[in-house]
């Protein structure tokens, strides 16, 4: 149970409960509301909570590639095709199963730390990446990267099955799956049919890049004569759940296709900011009813997993964008963050909110803190002040995985350690600036 | 004396010196370079550093209202006269001394823990806003806030001048004052040429906001037929040292008077961002060889004063800005926050960086957590993934005022309640998101 705090629910944008409690059993939310309604007769093996604590839905990060961790300010500052030919690229073709398991789990510590409780991931070696979130705590949307023109792509696919049929649901749910074909530009429109029959086959959803750069837009117009969105529709790729990650490049018509099918938007701000993608039109998406999450894409281009940071930075980049200081407000980037990200996985109805029924996936945060006073608006302080070194505790499925603002589930030294000897062992001559 | 840590002086984009000391002899740094060249027979009181930590220069936060954290989160998402109209200039109107040397020891708390060590404020009530700084072991370049169209124009000019007389190189040099004529369309240019007079009398430079918005620009156009630098030059005012706060909407013939006169521009991307005006032209000021420093703003337009995250918004938006991802280098983003600023406000052979002969500004961030691991590129990480919680250490001229990530001048539960306090007088009725 915590009580002696200020719950926001996340289920209405005046929706703030001062002296709230939130009751959990067997690891689902049964109570949510001022502390002096309780149910009589509620008794809690275990009181959180406090003054100045503040009890919000863990944030959903709704795409990364959590191993890519390891690539953590490798390479900055460079274009696109530069960076991902000569520097993500060849680091990630030596990459072995323990890489992505540690580089897995330090993305793990990172996002429990900063109050992320469930995370949607694209990348390989997706065994250890299961075994890691199992092992962190975390919850976890898993999808094994599938390029349909590389030599391997119908080996990915069966691997893709296998990995479906072994992880999804375990962990006591924790841990689901859904298909990751890469790209539209990476997976021709025969490959796509292939991983929607199994999709549909396997009763699972799929995660995929698109409309991340206009130069994508511009190659698959070329050899296809249609927008990525309309080719993905045209597979029937959007007749299933579907994850959209970036959808930077989008026309109206785009958003009326992705709004028709239901297909969810991962947005990631920061990612596109530093890659210098653009920006994705979240106003018009969320205005035509699509669903949107939000996302820090792995740590290479970001260059860290802080949901926090990128809530704030997701409303402050609308606003600059449209000459519009109303666009985005707080709380839709709050929504964005909890339960947008929560339905865009497939989520919607276990976690995201804080209401009975749900499963108790719940931060605290800390606004005792010079740079959260004077507690004017609880809402405006956690998207646009608050730090991911606010965040005091984390449950996950009902448990505590970071208490006073310690990691519980992983020995911090261990990760750290192997983390640096991955990539170590990686990168090979450290460069100039480097500390490794 | 600081050892056994990274020393980064912020002298160039590569200088890293890996297990660096960095000695300093009564409020000077006296040596830079690695541990084993330390001078012989140098002694030290006190060793500070470790594994893990990096040495840097005191971030500079070169344009501020320190005070407006009692109005941070009181109204956001709303366009700009609607929020200074409604919001912020009602609560402006009842602001006592009191409240404005609470406000600014707020501030100071938090650039303190999130290693700022200087900020350069225009605001009203100065002398306690120079208490505030003296009491807290910051350093601050202060304005008085002068309105040129109020009906207080002349006292408060004369108020200026009794301040400058009273503050400036007080609390051993850590205050220094400027003139802070409010901004072009708020000062007519009689006025602004008797500030000019004064500022020469009393060799000191101005702080000035000047186009932040493009209504502004228009404005001045139309009423004096120039663009609000040209009207600035006009008047002689870029003939002295100056501070330019925002400079969002700039001509290239504007970017070349600033570059000619040595003007110094103060960048403030997330409030330009929040209040949705506009982006700053950062890569051609640099280019022209214009002096940037980076600033937070008001905590009413940001909500918060963290330099670190403000970096990161600096570089992430011009990189999006421009489509080039090769726009603000993690190094440029890094100097605007340190010698950048320095040199904006006049103190640019005193602090921000680290070299014998400057006065001793040093933080020390704490590498060691998850979210800046592994550690490929120092500067990098201070720039795209480090949060003010990561500072450990502050030294301020010399002093010691926060370690361990512990604020060592001021009781923080003091300050705190204080501010709340003012806070709840200054709003009456709490809004329904407040936690006041």
């Amino acid at each position: 149970m915590i009580r002696g705090v200020t719950v926001v629910p996340v289920t209405g944008p005046e929706a703030v409960i001062r002296d709230g409690a939130v009751a959990v059993a067997d690891g689902e939310i049964v109570y949510v509301g001022p502390a002096d309604g309780l149910p009589d007769g509620f008794t809690a093996d275990r009181v959180l909570g406090g003054p100045g604590m503040v009890a919000l839905p863990g944030l959903v990060n709704a795409h990364t590639h959590a191993a890519m961790t390891l690539f953590r300010s490798y390479a900055d500052d460079l274009p696109l095709m530069k960076w991902l030919e000569e520097a993500i690229w060849p680091l990630e073709q030596k990459l072995i199963a323990e890489d992505v398991y540690w580089g897995t789990l330090l993305a793990c510590a990172e996002m429990l730390l900063g109050g992320t409780t469930t995370f949607a991931d694209m990348y390989f070696f997706m065994d250890r990446v299961a075994a890691a979130v199992e092992k962190s705590g975390i919850r976890a949307s898993l999808s094994r990267g599938l390029i349909g023109i590389a030599p391997n792509a119908e080996k990915a696919l069966k691997e893709s099955r296998a990995f479906v049929r072994e992880w999804h649901g375990r962990a006591n749910g924790r841990i689901t799956c859904m298909l990751g074909p890469h790209a539209p530009y990476t997976c021709p429109p025969d490959y796509l049919r292939k991983v929607v029959a199994m999709a549909a086959e396997l009763g699972v959803g799929i995660h995929i890049h698109v409309a991340e750069t206009r130069q994508e837009v511009e190659g698959i117009k070329k050899q296809y004569g249609c927008s990525p969105v309309a080719l993905l529709a045209e597979t029937g790729l959007l007749d299933l759940p579907v994850l959209a990650a970036h959808c930077v490049h989008l026309s109206p018509e785009d958003i009326a296709i992705l709004a028709a099918k239901g297909a969810a938007v991962a947005h990631n701000p920061e990612s596109n900011m530093k890659l210098a993608s653009g920006i994705a039109p979240v106003t018009e998406l969320l205005t035509a009813g699509v669903t949107v999450g939000l996302g820090t894409d792995g740590a290479a281009s970001n260059n860290n997993l802080d949901m926090l940071e990128e809530m704030r930075s997701a409303a402050l980049l609308q606003k600059v964008a449209r000459e519009d200081p109303e666009a985005l407000p707080a709380y839709a980037a709050l929504e964005m963050a909890t339960i947008g990200g929560a339905r865009a996985l497939g989520l919607g109805d276990k976690i995201g909110t804080l209401q009975p029924g749900k499963r108790a996936d719940i931060i605290l945060l800390n606004l005792r803190r010079p740079h959260l006073y004077p507690p004017h608006d609880v809402v405006a302080h956690i998207v646009y002040a608050a730090q991911a070194g606010d965040v005091d505790t984390v449950i996950v499925d009902g448990n505590v995985v970071v208490e006073g603002g310690r990691l519980l589930t992983l020995d911090l030294d261990t990760v750290l350690d192997n983390a640096r000897h991955c990539a170590l062992r990686l990168v090979g001559k450290p460069k100039a600036r480097s500390l490794l």
